[in-house]
Formats: structure tokens, C-alpha cells, sequence
């Protein structure tokens, strides 16, 4: 199989910012898989907080892509030599591959990936639209804006967490979730979430440290709302622990490795009974929707990545009053924006 | 689709028994499958230590069947409804349909499950072979018999089981398993396994009662030898448990309800770094090829039921020295054996 990559910037429709700072562009890696007359197509979406930069995923790509082999059906010898070649880390380098095996094997097969994967395209959730952190009165009105999209994510982790809530409530009767992406100790926390609760709040997402793990057990057991695992849950060994401490887990592509190990993280979160959410960095249309395919899998969506960002350069997943509709195309079904009119 | 169901007599070359009674002839059930011009197979062995006989699963059946659909490829949707229909239990009855629509969706698309699951047909283990309770020596004479299996599995949990291993260690070089099928208290465990040890076996499955959760985790810490579980480990829902207690677990299609579960069991134990056997009932090439397709990833099988029957019905997996060989024929790639010359 032959290996492609190219840099793929995503410009944001305005500054993203969260706890740990702001971001104006994504700068992902497209990469494209190449076997006989088919191609697939992946994404890479790399995060400085997990370790990885584009030029790490391009100084990554040719040693996962030395163990590829020429049979694209065979993802678990395939990825199974991923974490051979790099045990954890370059996950979205690793998703990026994952991805566009899906992409070919649906191809090759002609089928949706989301039928390979014996799942209901009508069973998809609806997805959240991520307010990022502004002023109160700014989110707020970015709140109201956003009156197609029936549940908000709210990023916090500011001095003015507890206003800006209560702005946005003020502003909009959608489901709000709060996300503090790992900004609070679990003492403030407590503090805040529960401060936070009467303006009827479903979930909180990651409010401690990522390797806080007795910080998430100790908010989830003093405050009323569901606590959700992110920046502390990244691969499949890390679910177990996360039982009895959180209530559910984020599950992201680029955090994980692919859609191969999401698929074992949902397994494994189930099977301790664990709520689980898929979510994003900042993604085009092609890596969303590889994530949308797995979302009849899921409780919770945070899939907006082509939301936020200006001149998607895919077609693929679409939004139905925020509910994710799957492409029915073989593969992921993703195609250049251009030709899909 | 229209599911037809028949009795499926499996007569065993000599009496099978095991610690808690003997066995003469296996009372199966052989399901079809048709959606539109195509058949799929699937094979149920009730077992009563689960709850189930042959006119449980007919009994089943139609409530299963009623929630089927008209797509084999929903497989997620259809094994959840499954679970509603009947939470647990009736695991054979499942098992049968689960294999069926595997069957269905691989020969719809053209390819084998192992490809639709994504596996390599070359990374199968080699099954052991079973030995069952007979006298010392009459065990020692069959695994001498059995010299084309490299591993063999010793049925145990009678007055002699010191004696048994012991004659057929002096009678073979073979990798020895040793069974025990919840016949000893943690205490006896201990005891006779500490004096087993220098047998030279490999591990020791389910040595005590299988709700004996603490005795599983006792016997471990008190033997060098690595201990499975199998009658304590049935669903999804049984693997964390299993994690501290045991070195790894069984599982089979007859006690989770198919090839779904079993998936989401092994991504299970993998994540809590648990080995994974594939078992068996006494079962025809159909249901045992079905188990083979999952073969790929685990560490153990023990696969042997049509080497312990007499006119096996079914051509599939085969074995080369044991190891299995997986049929590159679509769907599970099983055919009536008069069709395989």
C-alpha cells in the first residue's frame, strides 16, 4: 500500500479557546492509503497535549507505515503492529492510518463502514456545539446563535465560570454539559459544580488533573452531576481504571489511535458499565465522520470539528438539528466539498 | 428472515466425563438463516449446567426471531435485542442466530468472517485435545493415542488426580492443561495443584466453584501454575471481575451468546491484560468453525469437539497438528461434508 501525506490547515471561524489556551488554526495531516485502483483517506489531528505536533505526524507516518503490508482487511495485525512500533503515543498519526484502512476495506467491499461494522446509521446521537471560553455575555450570545444545536459543551476554567453559566442558561433552554478540560483542583471542583447544578447541568467533563484519579473519584462522590472522563482516559488500558471513579469517558480518534481501539474502549467501558461519549480536536468533515460512523456505539457526541472551522474541505457527516447523519457512500463516504454538489 | 430449526444428534466417540457427570451423545440444535437467496448456519449446544436443553432453545427460538429484522448486517442492534428479549441466559439458543447472521453478512459480501472481522487466518493457535475422566491408565493410553495434538487438556476432580496427570506426564511430552471444572474447594486446589506442579503444566482451569470468586483469587496467590476461569466467567459483565483474581479466562459462544459478545469479552480482557482461551461444548465443525474465526486473537484454544464425535456433519475449520485452519470459503465457510469432497 502507498502512503500519502499533506498539511491540511483548518482555520477556526473564530479564536478557540480553552483552559490551557487558545487556538486560531488546526494544523492537521491529510494522509491518503493507496491499494491497487482504490484509495483511502485519513486525518491526522495532532495535539501538543498529547505529545504530538504535524511534524511529528509526518516523522511518524513511514515507521507505522513500514508494518502496513499489502492487505488492508487486516486492521488487527495492522494496528496491533502500531502499538508494536510505537507503544501509546502518535495516536493521531495512528488514526490517520486506521481510518483510511476503513476507508479502503468499505471501498473494497462496497459497503458504509458503519455496516462493516454491524451498526444502526439511525441509532447515531445528537451532537453537542462547543462554546469556547469569552467573555459571559459573549458566550452567551454565541449560545443563542447556536439555536440549531439542541446541546451546548460549555469550556470553562476561568475566574468567571459560574456566571458565564449562568449567562448561557440564562440565554438558551439547550442540554448544557460543561467541560473544565482539567482546570480545577478537586477541592474547587466540588466547589464549583455544585454551584453549578441548579442551572441544570447533564454532565462535567474532566474537572481535575488528568492523572488526578482520586481527585475524579473524590468530585464525583460530593457532587449531584455526572462526572466524564477525558484527558484522563486515552487508550484502552486506561478504561478499567476509570470504573468507580467517573460515571462515563471521551473517546477520541486522535487520543486513542483509531477506530480499531475505539471500538475496544467502548467494549470494555460497557462492560463496567461505564456512559460513553466520542469527541474531537479540531477536525475537518474527514476524521468526523470516521468517528460518526462508530456513534450508534455511543451515549454522548461532541463531534462539531466542522462546525467550528471555516471552508470544510469534505463532505461527509451532516447535522440534522444537531442529530449526526451518516453518509450511506461505501467507506467512510467522505468526499472533497467540491464534488459533492 | 425465516429461521428454520432442527435437532442435531452429535453421538462421541467414547463417553466424555468430566468432574460433575458423563456425557454420550450432544443434544444440538441446527438453525438456518435465509434472507432473501441466501442461508446462513448456526449451531446451539445447550448445556443444563447454563440452563439450557434442546427444548429451550425451540422454546427460544421464535421470541429471538421476533426481533431479528430484515438486515443480517444490524448485528449490533440484533444482539442487543437479544439481551432484551432474555437478560443473560439462553446463551446457546443466541449463539446459533449470532453465528447465522455472521454467516449471512460474510457470504452477502463475498468474504470470510475472519476478513470481516478483520483478522489473519494465519495467527490461529493450536487446540489442545481433551482427555476425559477414565481410570489412570486408560487416560495415559489415549493421550499416548493422541500423539497428532501437541497439547493436550486433562479432565480432572476425581479421588485420582494426582495419579492421572502423573501417568500421562510419564506417557507423553505433550504441553499438559488441567481441567478441573469446579470440582475442588480453594483448600483442595491448592494442595493438589501444588502437587501437580512438577507435571509440568501449563495452567489450571477453574479449580473451584464458579461463584467462589475469592476462592479463584486465593488458589492464585497460593500456585505457581497460572489459573483460567471458565465457569465463573460467562458475559461481558463477568470479565472485570476476573481481573486480580485469575491469570486469564474461557470463553465460549455456548455461554455469551455468540461471536458479538465473545468480541467485546476479549477486548475486555485485553484491557485488563487478562489471556484469552477460546472453549467449547461438545459441538459439530459448524459452531466450532464459528469460535475458529475469533481464534486469531486469543492465546489459548481448546476447539476439539469435532475430533470427540463420531460422523461429524460439517466440513470447516480443519487441523494441522492442531493448529487450526480456518476455511477461506465465505461467511463461517461451512459445508455439509458429502458437499466437501
Amino acid at each position: 500500500m502507498d502512503v500519502g501525506a499533506e498539511a491540511l490547515d483548518l482555520k477556526l471561524r473564530t479564536p478557540f479557546r480553552i483552559s490551557r489556551g487558545v487556538q486560531l488554526v488546526a494544523e492537521n495531516v491529510l494522509v491518503s492509503l493507496t491499494s491497487g485502483e482504490i484509495t483511502g483517506t485519513g486525518e491526522a489531528a495532532p495535539s501538543g497535549f498529547y505529545g504530538e505536533k504535524r511534524a511529528t505526524v509526518l516523522a511518524a507516518l513511514p515507521f507505522l507505515e513500514a508494518i502496513l503490508g499489502d492487505d488492508p482487511l487486516l486492521t488487527e495485525d495492522i494496528t496491533e503492529g502500531f502499538e508494536r512500533v510505537f507503544h501509546h503515543g502518535n495516536a493521531a498519526a495512528k488514526a490517520a492510518l486506521d481510518m483510511a484502512l476503513y476507508d479502503l476495506a468499505g471501498k473494497r467491499l462496497g459497503i458504509p463502514v458503519y455496516r462493516l461494522l454491524g451498526l444502526n446509521p439511525e441509532r447515531t446521537p445528537v451532537t453537542s456545539f462547543t462554546i469556547a471560553i469569552d467573555s459571559p455575555e459573549a458566550m452567551a450570545r454565541k449560545a443563542r446563535e447556536a439555536r440549531d444545536y439542541p446541546i451546548l459543551k460549555i469550556k470553562v476554567g476561568t475566574p468567571q465560570d459560574i456566571e458565564i453559566v449562568r449567562a448561557i442558561r440564562d440565554a438558551t433552554d439547550a442540554t448544557l454539559r460543561v467541560d473544565a478540560n482539567a482546570a480545577w483542583t478537586a477541592k474547587e471542583a466540588i466547589t464549583t459544580i455544585n454551584k453549578l447544578a441548579p442551572y441544570d447541568i447533564e454532565f462535567v467533563e474532566q474537572p481535575v488533573a488528568a492523572g488526578d484519579l482520586e481527585g475524579l473519584r473524590l468530585v464525583r462522590e460530593n457532587v449531584a452531576v455526572p462526572i466524564i472522563a477525558d484527558e484522563s482516559c486515552v487508550v484502552p488500558d486506561d478504561v478499567a481504571k476509570m470504573a468507580g471513579r467517573v460515571d462515563g469517558i471521551n473517546i477520541k480518534l486522535m487520543k486513542c489511535g483509531g477506530l480499531r481501539n475505539a471500538l475496544k474502549m467502548i467494549a470494555t467501558a460497557r462492560a463496567h458499565h461505564l456512559k460513553v461519549m466520542l469527541g474531537c480536536m479540531i477536525e475537518s468533515s474527514l476524521s468526523i465522520t470516521a468517528a460518526a460512523h462508530l456513534s450508534p456505539l455511543v451515549d454522548y457526541a461532541d463531534l462539531d470539528g466542522p462546525l467550528l472551522i471555516q471552508d470544510d474541505p469534505f463532505d461527509g457527516v451532516r447535522y440534522d438539528s444537531g442529530k449526526l447523519v451518516l453518509p450511506d457512500r461505501p467507506g467512510l463516504g467522505v468526499v472533497p466539498r467540491e464534488m459533492s454538489l
